[in-house]
């Protein structure tokens, strides 16, 4: 039997946002390979191997994939949300493309997922409705000078924007930073989603203007999106929406 | 028994990339109301009634879910995809702020489904593996100076883009406009994506550089992710592999 190596989503958190896809994938995986949280999603049973590890070797985790699937293995890399969203695919890709050429040979499928940014806007609202960028604003994978430039780019061209791991343990000052360019870029006005846990039951959503957000309200679970200069808040009594319209005026 | 609205999304097309949370509403649902495409993709059973509806009536569409709700009925509002992006979400929100006041007293809830573009993204590899935007090609709905002016704003800051309808059958200049204006800001050389009808029969995947994109590549039913200046080409026999890199060097 010759083996493969899919990179699947697992969604947000719930059971019900896993896709039929990435469900089948695991059933018929012989191990599965991922940051310790997401692997301890995946219900063990006879003949599955399960194998987590730490976050920041993601390199290694996609070697040691790859290396099961080129054995024979029937390999699952999980990753939390949608694989190719700033998780795991870029990095199985960049090992497939350092590693040996039979590598290059292998069944390598990317399962897509519910990524965090969607299952957030989906419980604001749809604040994603209309043009929109997603940023990662760690800066362990890229200088600050470009996480700033593209705020003040993106605030130009008037997107919604997303933004995933605000807040690092490691460099906690990068999202003070994020919000002071974005008050300085876009006014102080504009509603801020932070989205925490989103279908877990550890779930918070919260609303504020961005004069009101402050840098603790996020932590590594938490996805942040910023409205644009045209998304709108409908008050209720069951909690406000937040959305941006379909149109911009001309 | 009280109403309630859930605008969901179907996913790409293969069933099995709709949620589990999808396919429950739909089991509960009295009503399906969508555009006749993605309502025909729901099976027809006894006690649900299917309202099919041709596409640019959004907000009929919208109020007529909501006032079937309002009476009572359970309604499921689907669109392709994520509802939450270019699609059925927002328009029911703009209907729910012009509406009457006890239309915010609904049950309404948005279910997240894949969207376009991150399954075009697995189905290529990862292109979308670091930051990255989403534009509507459409000018349906906005000014082409705008759209333009996105474009420009999101080749400087380097994102990765997803373009969503690029192609219209009222108005098919635009996605050439769009491709001399990429051309002018990014180069030749950007690795282009067209994905049509991802996880469905006519599934089809094309991969070129910017200079040989053609807008008739494009249709109604396709999606085009264009790279960063950091997206690379992986050549395999089974097919190129097109990702990003999650680093960005300083």
């Amino acid at each position: 039997m010759s083996g493969w190596l899919a990179i699947a989503g697992l969604g947000p958190g719930s059971d019900a946002l896993v896709t039929p896809e990435v469900a089948a994938a695991l059933a018929g995986a012989t191990d599965v390979v991922g940051y310790i949280p997401y692997v301890a999603r995946v219900t063990p049973r006879d003949g599955l191997v399960l194998h987590p590890s730490d976050n920041r070797v993601e390199l290694d985790r996609a070697a040691h994939a790859l290396t099961m699937a080129a054995a024979g293995r029937r390999v699952v890399v999980v990753s939390s949300g949608d694989p190719g969203v700033f998780a795991m695919a870029s990095a199985v890709f960049e090992a497939v493309e350092a590693g040996p050429p039979g590598w290059r040979d292998l069944d390598i499928r990317v399962l897509p997922g519910i990524t965090a940014m969607l299952a957030a806007a989906a419980r604001a609202g749809a604040p994603l409705g209309h043009d929109f960028c997603a940023i990662n604003l760690s800066d362990n994978l890229k200088p600050w000078a470009l996480v700033e430039k593209r705020l003040r780019l993106a605030a130009e061209a008037d997107f919604a924007m997303a933004f995933y791991n605000p807040r690092s343990r490691a460099r906690p000052e990068g999202f003070a930073r994020a919000l002071d360019v974005l008050r300085d870029a876009c006014g102080d006005d504009r509603p801020v989603i932070f989205a925490r846990a989103v279908s877990t039951p550890e779930e918070s959503i919260r609303v504020v203007p961005l004069t009101g957000a402050r840098p603790e309200m996020a932590d590594m679970r938490t996805v942040v999106i910023v409205g644009s200069s045209l998304t709108r808040i409908i008050p209720r009594a069951r909690g406000d929406i937040v959305y941006t319209p379909r149109s911009a005026p001309a």
